[in-house]
């Protein structure tokens, strides 16, 4: 196939092993893909290199560098406003405030923006997913912890600083669970993957109540372990999936107060458990909500397959690059 | 003086028993002024007769309609979208739904916006006040209830319906003191000025400390009473306001976590109390807040004048209008 000037962008999942680089057309077809691990480079200048030698080499497959327009990347600590990734303590490579799309732009010659990947995720939700067409939604990101892209008059938030939607910080409980943050009672501790594992060990601890999910060392279980035993019918993992629906449900009450959005949708690992999920967010939701709002958000699953989301929201970002 | 054609807008604030009509210059200056009674009228018809006569009266002053662009009006339930104003309990000719803005265009022939007073003073704040030049700020009136008006962006936030930005509504305090929304634990029931005095009722009657508050009737006691007390040195008159600005700075901490915004701005009756409530919200923010965004926020009292903020307000949103 033959593809026109600047007809493409690239998209850049920089995750904490692999950085997978991805050609998407405006239909949100990945055309070209490679990865190269992220911290087998011990500076960013020897990262930046590598990266660029396998943009080159994706480019190449669908023409050279001249079908690109732009790249997104999706990174932790992504700041949109300096594209800088800034105090990533998971990365090697980076620390202190890296600027990461300057450093891109005097390599490739194209524009290069910067957003975490959970601003990267409702962005694509919004140019390639369930999202499409509307303008006020929240996206969160229930994995390892909880990230949230959240779009109003059509466009991303970023705040004033870039940073911008951190759902997963509200605090929901004071005095709650320990967060990884210093505080207590973030709504992550709960309602992440690892929070809704958190809620497992505490009821196994609380109650004598005979589970198959005892069958399990704890430090071996996981959210998928206990969305198994849900499905097959055990009552204390449906419980866990209706404490952390509810959860979220009172949390979406109150962030309705701040958008009244349209949807809210729900991405990542613990996302997958689906009506399990949902259901008992809706249900909490529309208990809780000021009655101006009662009934009226929708609560999705994320429409992007989630191999290929983190890719798709990198490259959504990229499009109105000029 | 001499206006140009289409230099000035007419700004509307209809509350429950005045509608103060202002013609309004680029600057912020309210050059003519009127007001009817709101509900003297038993229909929205007649209302909306009167207020023509009204506007047609102020325009006359400065050189007739044809010197005025457009009209916005802040008015309880207005929906911005629609141009209505809905379901608004306080206004005798007001039942159901009202289409506000498409009767008055039709009678004066330029283009006609509704929000509410808390949207309105936001904009206003952003045109005229301490907002100038801010792209993402937080605007909370703290009167009879918690009314605010959020901008990101740029842009005021509207949600999906008209009725996003009901912050008095998120609920701070689970199982909380009842609120006249029927649910429990608004921010308002604690950080409205009515909100204020009731903790300092609730005080009163749980604490045996000496205090001039107890010179007052408590159906007589007022925020404006528990400032000037505070203000003269009287403890608990001065606990009052420290724990409602705490409640407003955990508030404003988990609001922090959606736009992490420039500034709150802080508008009405109870802000005026100043750095009585500055203060005690500022400290409590930096305490409770996400590491990420300490020491960022600004706390602001608003920029308008409390006697012209409201015709200033809706006026604000009647300029970008074509």
């Amino acid at each position: 196939m033959e593809y026109g000037a600047k007809s493409l962008v690239i998209g850049l999942d920089l995750g904490g092993t692999n950085s997978v680089f991805g050609v998407v057309d405006s239909q949100g077809e990945i055309i070209a893909t490679t990865s190269i691990k992220t911290q087998a480079y011990p500076s960013v200048d020897q990262y930046i290199m590598e990266s660029v030698k396998a943009i080159k080499q994706i480019a190449e497959q669908v023409g050279g560098m001249e079908k690109i327009r732009a790249m997104g990347i999706g990174a932790p600590c992504g700041n949109y406003y300096k594209g800088t990734i800034e105090h990533a303590a998971n990365l090697v490579w980076a620390k202190g405030i890296v600027p990461l799309a300057n450093m891109f732009v005097n390599e490739l010659g194209i524009p290069v923006v910067v957003t975490n990947d959970a601003k990267a995720a409702a962005m694509g939700e919004m140019k390639y997913g369930v999202a499409v067409g509307m303008n006020n939604f929240v996206e969160l990101t229930l994995g390892t912890g909880v990230g949230s892209g959240i779009v109003a008059n059509g466009q991303l938030i970023y705040g004033f600083d870039g940073f911008a939607g951190e759902l997963g910080h509200m605090i929901v409980e004071p005095g709650g669970r320990p967060c990884g943050c210093g505080r207590k009672g973030c709504l992550e501790t709960y309602c992440s993957a690892t929070g809704a594992v958190r809620t497992a060990i505490a009821m196994l601890e609380e109650s004598p109540e005979a589970t198959s999910l005892r069958d399990i060392a704890t430090d071996k279980l996981t959210s998928y372990e206990v969305y198994k035993a849900a499905m097959a019918g055990d009552t204390m993992a449906q419980e866990v999936f209706k404490q952390t629906g509810r959860r979220i449900g009172i949390a979406c009450a109150n962030i309705a107060t701040f958008l009244s959005p349209e949807a809210f949708i729900f991405f990542g690992g613990l996302a997958q458990a689906g009506e399990l999920l949902l259901r008992p967010i809706e249900e909490a939701y529309n208990e809780n909500v000021l009655s101006l709002y009662k009934g009226k958000a929708r609560f999705l699953m994320s429409g992007l397959d989630g191999a290929k989301a983190a890719i798709l929201g990198a490259s959504a970002i990229a499009w109105d690059l000029k």
